[in-house]
């Protein structure tokens, strides 16, 4: 093959791997403003907008289907290696991740559902921090995909003992609540599981860091005490 | 290049991913054992089975490196098309599902391992019952994926609403206990966890199904109201 062609072929991939990763990061936006929506939504108990986040998936899940479609085919057509086909595979694993986070933020909305059904049980403080902390984590980890930032790839993995400490004086306090007050308890059931479902999207955060991390420098970090074998250079 | 060394690659190929899937398939059988382990400490307040199930996850995590490494390398060494270009893609996803799995089994030991530092809320009879239909669709899903079998798939993704209604069982249960005496609210509220992890493993043999259903006829059943773009055949 010429070697104009060939540049035109390199061209060519590159624009639409730069294309995926632009779909990814509408994705992560998507997924991010849904969490913050069915947070706020709790917070200022604003009913309309939990049933907004309920309803709203559509747009989500039609990029979902866009993005693995997008990964599929330029691994048919392109057929690439070393980099590129490892930021496939992360775009198509990160692709399943955003949309777990979507589908959490529908948890979010369900569990606000009903906990405004009761009257309030504390004022909400650490719940919307740790939204904040897991929507930080999710972004920082997309960036960190886009500009192959293995630095701030791992930040995102310090962030996570920041985000299940919290889990746990949420929980403490909420347990709290329900000991003393027995009408307290179903409410406070909601905004703990609303708390594991926060820490499962900063596990997400995790999980696309950590594909980072293995698609700039092909080193696995994901068990790190289990010997692993070489990857794939 | 001679038809005969086509064949031979071919061949080499077809076995390699023979393998791929022989390992998936070692990978679903740990992941199914950890589960029922776990459950099965639970049910009979087997302390040091527990903390088997909390540190023994080694094997399966060397699986899943393993596991992507070989997926890789047929991607980047075979340039597969078709079905077998998402077949190795469902391997990938599927491994990522089956891990997961695997650390839901150390979450079940770990809500285990506090629920048995408390006299017991009830007998456990619901509890197996979900872990048994979850385990039972991992082990349908996984078959599905090696024998290309939609209609098994389909049965899956059908079972997940019995689960649903197992856990939907459990939690007023559990609830009622909660109520009625605040010593048990902790020990409840494990068992509740215990449940949602077990929802959540059901929730993994589903996307193992749905994967199943689009790598066999690139028909995407991910988000049936979405209007979806078509797939790459």
């Amino acid at each position: 093959m010429p070697t104009e062609s060939n540049a035109r072929v390199v061209r060519h991939f590159q624009q639409d791997l730069g294309e995926l990763k632009e779909r990814l990061l509408a994705m992560g936006g998507l997924a991010e403003d849904r969490v913050h929506a069915a947070v706020k939504a709790l917070v200022e108990r604003d009913l309309p907008a939990v049933q907004a986040v309920l309803t709203g998936d559509g747009p989500i899940n039609q990029l979902h289907i866009e993005i693995d479609s997008r990964a599929f085919t330029l691994l048919a057509l392109q057929q690439p290696m070393a980099i590129d086909l490892r930021a496939i595979v992360a775009a198509l694993k990160i692709n399943t991740d955003l949309e777990r986070v979507g589908d959490l933020a529908v948890n979010i909305a369900e569990a606000s559902g009903r906990y405004l059904q009761h009257p309030p049980v504390k004022r909400l403080i650490d719940l919307p921090r740790m939204a904040d902390l897991a929507e930080s984590m999710l972004r920082d980890a997309l960036d960190a995909f886009v500009r192959r930032d293995v630095t701030l790839a791992q930040t995102v993995l310090e962030c996570d003992d920041l985000l299940d400490s919290l889990k746990n004086q949420i929980f403490r306090e909420l347990l709290t609540h329900m000991l003393e007050s027995p009408s307290k308890i179903e409410p406070s059931l909601d905004l703990i599981l609303v708390s594991r479902h926060l820490e499962r999207i900063g596990d997400h955060a995790t999980n696309i860091a950590e594909d980072v991390i293995f698609m700039v420098s092909a080193r696995d970090v994901r068990h790190m005490s289990a010997d692993a074998p070489p990857a794939v250079q």
